[in-house]
């Protein structure tokens, strides 16, 4: 009989259906051959002139803007999906006829301009080494990237909530191949981090407690569905995982907001995402997946005792098709204790 | 600039980035070689065996059940989603020890038994005739079927909502190369048809009219997104379009239900959605799409007024990466307006 979950933070249903299920092993990937690509990549050294100016770079001391010899380098995204603006455009004003597409005339046509900001973080000069091989002392430049760009951004009044990702691999949305995440910065709370904010107030009001506080609690107490932890943090298969191996990366410190986080976590939090990157790298055969980091909202003052910031990680291996896009349901045919004992069997060679 | 555009319907909110666009005609698939399959498939004459026993069939006369010479067969999934049952099984205990992976014992794994429907409806004894590509006559028993089994399922008291979809192409999900469609019956109202249900009751409260209705009226007016009607039906691409050539089929005639269509609208349901589909596969090539459709569910005095059932075509064009997991938000690089036009374009010669 496949089982339903509901997933505590966002409400969300699973169908964990072990039927059609396959053994873990039976989602490692053959690795595709790489094509070489004949494009000159805008991404790395001597091709600084490719991208936009850069907005944020860690280089060596007396290089100049947008030139080589950089660590970390933080262009706007060249075709932005939110772009700076003061306000949204106007729109072509109503004309009763001919086959044009009108703007906010109809309460069935709202629009506003997408104001924001749309940066590309590189990772490294590296054109091949994805975050799982980089060294340690990179990721955690990366991290601090993350966290100067979040706190530089925060301070635009227009911006109502900014996101992280990575899309690793061309099936999970990589259009070019040298490693970056991206950030966002949006002029409006978006829908899925908002139920999640809600429905964390929520239960903080009925119960006095964070959530996640107590999700660590029970992971621990449950220890199926935990892969690792660090000092700082614990990464672990979520109950209701949306798809096979999907990964939560919590810190261990009640912490609302990521752009918050000390030195030493930052050291920690790449080591502890860079150890499971390399288990899908390792376990899986380098998989696609996407990486999201939820944080509180730049006004965050209401959401400092509910909420708690975090990682998702969602391997790419299964579809989305007719069902999930009708319902919002997906249907995972792992369990998630299965996933994580598979994760968990990594054993780490630096080589 | 890029826009934001609001879906009146689920309240979502789609990213309209016309920078990174191209042009429609660029999406125009190339066709992939049809790889010759080597497995039986279970859903040609001669391989009744090969399903679970047909739970209906439209067949010739004085033929018996599980026998070739159907028009139309449904048969239960082979690895059902959901399957019927009591209740939900009981869970294992919980133990303290171990890395067992436990049941509803805490508030933040909460389950039920998927218990419910899952059934394929084979379009028709042909394994290459997609619904673009089939007679006409034979798309009315499809839509028949969608509603002989609609009305069949909904008596069982334990269904809270019934979907039915169809995976076109290996990208969009389809496992089994046949032309098939999928019906679930669910034991609870998913999340993203509850939204519609419920926006579209609290429009019907403060405006005392049908949504969907309005819309039909205000995309009539501004004619730019229609692709093409009928007498019964109208196929458009919805002013927030999720994914470059989204289309939604409306029925004309208010009604919540889809199961309660009549037959002529029945023959011109088939008919537009058999047209909407050639004009995808005429001018992009055949590409891989979702379809489902929403509709009341079985249950549905308290939405017979403010609800509209219709169909949702979701070409997969593009992939849904880290932003819009992370967001709910998708980017969508083409507009409806332009979609449309393009799809307006396709002049259906029966070749």
């Amino acid at each position: 009989m496949p089982e339903l979950r509901c997933d505590p933070v966002t409400g969300n249903w699973v169908v964990i259906a072990t039927e059609r299920a396959r053994r873990p092993e039976s989602y490692v990937r053959q690795k595709e051959e790489s094509k070489s690509e004949n494009t000159v990549c805008p991404f790395c050294y001597g091709n600084e002139a490719l991208t936009p100016p850069e907005v944020m770079a860690y280089r060596e001391p007396d290089t100049g803007p947008n030139t080589s010899n950089w660590q970390i380098r933080v262009v706007p995204n060249k075709y932005p999906a939110f772009a700076p603006g003061a306000t949204c455009p106007p729109l072509p004003a109503a004309s009763g006829a001919g086959r044009r597409e009108l703007g906010s005339t109809s309460p069935f046509c709202r629009s506003m301009g997408a104001v924001g900001f749309h940066e590309v973080i590189i990772h490294s000069p590296s054109h091949e080494k994805s975050l799982a091989l980089l060294p340690e002392e990179q990721v955690v430049l990366i991290v601090r990237a993350y966290k100067d760009r979040y706190l530089a951004l925060k301070k635009d009044g227009q911006i109502k909530y900014i996101l992280i990702i990575v899309n690793h691999g061309k099936s999970a949305g990589a259009s070019l191949a040298h490693p970056h995440s991206q950030l966002f910065a949006l002029p409006l709370l978006p829908k899925m981090p908002q139920e999640e904010l809600l429905r964390c107030a929520r239960h903080h009001q009925n119960k006095g407690s964070c959530m996640f506080c107590e999700i660590i609690e029970e992971e621990k107490k449950q220890v199926a569905r935990l892969i690792t932890e660090s000092e700082h943090f614990f990464a672990f298969c979520p109950y209701a995982s949306r798809s096979p191996f999907e990964t939560w990366i919590l810190p261990k410190r009640h912490n609302a907001s990521f752009e918050t986080i000390t030195t030493a976590e930052e050291r920690d939090l790449a080591k502890i995402l860079r150890l499971t990157l390399r288990a899908f790298y390792k376990s899986l055969g380098d998989p696609p997946y996407n990486l999201y980091l939820h944080t509180a909202p730049p006004s965050a003052e209401d959401f400092s005792q509910s909420y708690h910031w975090h990682i998702e990680l969602f391997p790419k291996i299964t579809l989305q098709a007719g069902f999930e896009m009708g319902t919002g349901i997906m249907i995972n045919v792992v369990k998630p204790g299965e996933a994580a004992g598979f994760l968990r069997g990594f054993k780490d060679r630096e080589d």
